[in-house]
């Protein structure tokens, strides 16, 4: 800990700093929803339609009226007229009246009159005319409502949300061609120090090839910002003040690496202090390696000191360049991987069948509980939008007990609840 | 399960469909070393250079000769003659002799005949031409050596790695402006329904808007491959043969979307079994949802009938189409995320300190091995493109013993051994 008198735990120096910047609403932009994929959404997606459009059946069967199948059972039948049959993708032309069904097949527009669907297994065939009904019904029943997945004027994604495929295929059914997404932050970024050179072709004897700014520009990149290169920079006062004044009127935000210890030519700090208030926050940080970083604020806008050390400047950048590219961004969103949580309730599976469970996963104090979506179809693509999750069950696993443990693959951040 | 006999497990499916794949070597591009970031590397890459390119201290101190502080303690010093000082970045124009000594910074050029480095901590100055030395050095000790990053000669990135940040580092310091890559496989797609419309703006009843294409074009993007949109297409014999037939000669694979179930339009299966062989390999997956996915070889090309259903074609798409993308390109990679593994040493860490270790996690039967990389400096670049993982030590925890188990973040896929 040679140099630094004391150091501030990452927690403290994260607050002390995002605390600090002059973070302004984001600028928006449109592109196409083709090209949106990655991209931070920058409005509310309200739906103008409901989703479903119209009633559909939940299985292959007959369309009923719910009424007409009350107290039906194997021994006690209720014989229903046969009036016609409604395919998938076909607008049904007739109306089913007291005492009538007609055959459906799955996601088949609901006719008229009928407001339940009997799945084929508890029905049989009299004759051509005719079918027994061996279950009673509840109205709706196995009945994909209009608008129960998006009704109009629900918001079917949300402001600050990083696009997925699924979210692409949703905005193409709303009839986005095009959808507004927050324009890429810009950072500029240069390395300081005498002994620097571009590559090992340039290398003589004392000199060190600057590989932090390919990388740190890679990871800008990847961040999701625009990353502006300003090379390597003599350990000079005047160089960096004038390479930071420049940086800070091109950019959000300015990266410097190198010349940021106590060294008599680590001179950055000071340089930062000398253009604007508050100057340099932080500066010696409680972490290994990256004990130089340094934060710091000119004129709101946030300047960051990262070690000439590479590995120390790729850990820096993790902890606190990436959480403010996404915070310029007002993205909602976290590192998301694997997590580990308790089943709210019991969840089947089939043995033998691998299952990809959506799950919603929340935070209530230090559990996490996974809860298993109720789905009326697999194909109701909201789900994939709506779940956080994913819940795999092994072929050889029947299923798991409700406050059992289970992992789950994260598709967006935990819910806080 | 109606409709399928029997269906096949996911790992058997796999086998069956991977293995009939004619796989040919991936065609390579040039591509400018910024520009690679997330590509396929197309080739081995191996050094010109030594890194280091001299021998270097890897401490602030003296550069001695080691024989020179054999027996050394605090009570029987070696006393050596001062002759210089080499700061980083300046080559050292002088040699040292025995009984001889130079000042020197970390990351300095040793000077020809030293051999060893001493910590500043266990010397003394006795006058300004003279210092005491306390303690007893061995050959090298605290010096990197020349080539001991990377040697002359040595692949310093292997072909089949998605580059990463890091990488591109590595490549800007070894001179490369450009490098060959993986050239991205193109995945020709299209959905089949006469139910299908583009989107809720041309909705009428009994239709259903086809949001499989948007999702699963995104999804061949971003697994980095080349979607080539067929559009939706009827659920006619001709149509669909027509379309399978020019997708197969445009692209390495073709993915259908809808039509691949059991009902009377279902016609995809037998579609594909009429252009060549041997067709259709797998229909009927052990999966939920998903079972209805289809497998086939057409000409040595992978074809993939993926459900109508969109969240069984996205949970397809995971489970065959990814992987098949990763094949076409040779990547050797496999999805990364937190993994639990043994210790395999003792690793300290500083209290107060977040730390974050590099460390190599290795397969051993049903065990990881979490090995904490011996590093001589942090500033190391190849440690962070040789560890796998990276392993956080929070501020109040003082390290973990041998066989804890720990949580590591992969940055690469775990070693098999």
């Amino acid at each position: 800990m040679r140099g630094f008198k004391s150091t501030v735990r990452i927690d403290e120096a994260t607050s002390r700093f995002f605390g600090a910047v002059s973070f302004e609403k984001p600028i928006v932009e449109s592109v196409s929803t083709l090209e949106a994929l990655g991209r931070i959404l920058g409005e509310d997606v309200k739906s103008q339609f409901d989703i479903p459009p119209f009633h559909k059946s939940a299985v292959d069967g007959y369309a009923v009226n719910a009424e007409d199948t009350f107290g039906a059972s194997r021994t006690n039948p209720s014989i229903l007229t046969l009036i016609g049959e409604i395919e998938a993708g076909r607008k049904p032309d007739f109306e089913v009246r007291r005492g009538e069904g007609a055959k459906i097949a799955t996601g088949a527009t609901m006719p008229k009159g009928a407001d339940a669907a009997v799945m084929l297994e508890y029905t049989k065939t009299i004759d051509p005319r005719h079918i027994e009904v061996w279950t009673a019904s509840t109205p709706n029943e196995n009945v994909t409502t209009k608008g129960e997945d998006i009704h109009t004027g629900e918001i079917a994604l949300k402001k600050g949300v990083r696009i997925r495929p699924q979210d692409v295929g949703i905005l193409v059914m709303l009839g986005h061609r095009a959808v507004k997404v927050v324009k890429k932050p810009r950072v500029s970024i240069f390395s300081t120090g005498d002994v620097l050179v571009k590559s090992m072709e340039e290398i003589e004897a004392g000199k060190t090839v600057d590989v932090n700014r390919p990388i740190l520009l890679s990871m800008i990149g990847e961040a999701g910002a625009i990353g502006l290169d300003r090379g390597i920079v003599k350990d000079q006062f005047e160089e960096i003040r004038r390479n930071l004044v420049e940086g800070l009127a091109e950019a959000d935000a300015v990266v410097v690496t190198g010349g940021t210890s106590v060294g008599a030519k680590d001179i950055v700090p000071e340089v930062v202090d000398s253009i604007g208030k508050p100057g340099v926050l932080v500066h010696g940080i409680s972490m290994r390696p990256g004990m130089p970083t340094g934060l710091g604020i000119v004129n709101g806008k946030p300047v960051i000191l990262l070690p000439g050390n590479p590995v120390a400047a790729m850990i820096g950048f993790e902890v606190f360049v990436r959480p403010l590219i996404s915070r310029l961004m007002e993205a909602d969103e976290e590192l998301t991987s694997k997590i580990k949580g308790r089943l709210t309730r019991r969840i089947a599976s089939v043995q033998g069948f691998r299952t990809f469970n959506r799950v919603r996963v929340r935070r209530g104090g230090d559990q996490l509980s996974v809860e298993p979506m109720r789905l009326t179809g697999s194909g109701i693509l909201t789900s994939m939008t709506k779940a956080n999750g994913i819940l795999v069950i092994p072929e050889d696993v029947e299923g798991y007990e409700a406050g059992e443990e289970v992992e789950v693959q994260l598709l967006r951040p935990v819910e806080e609840s």
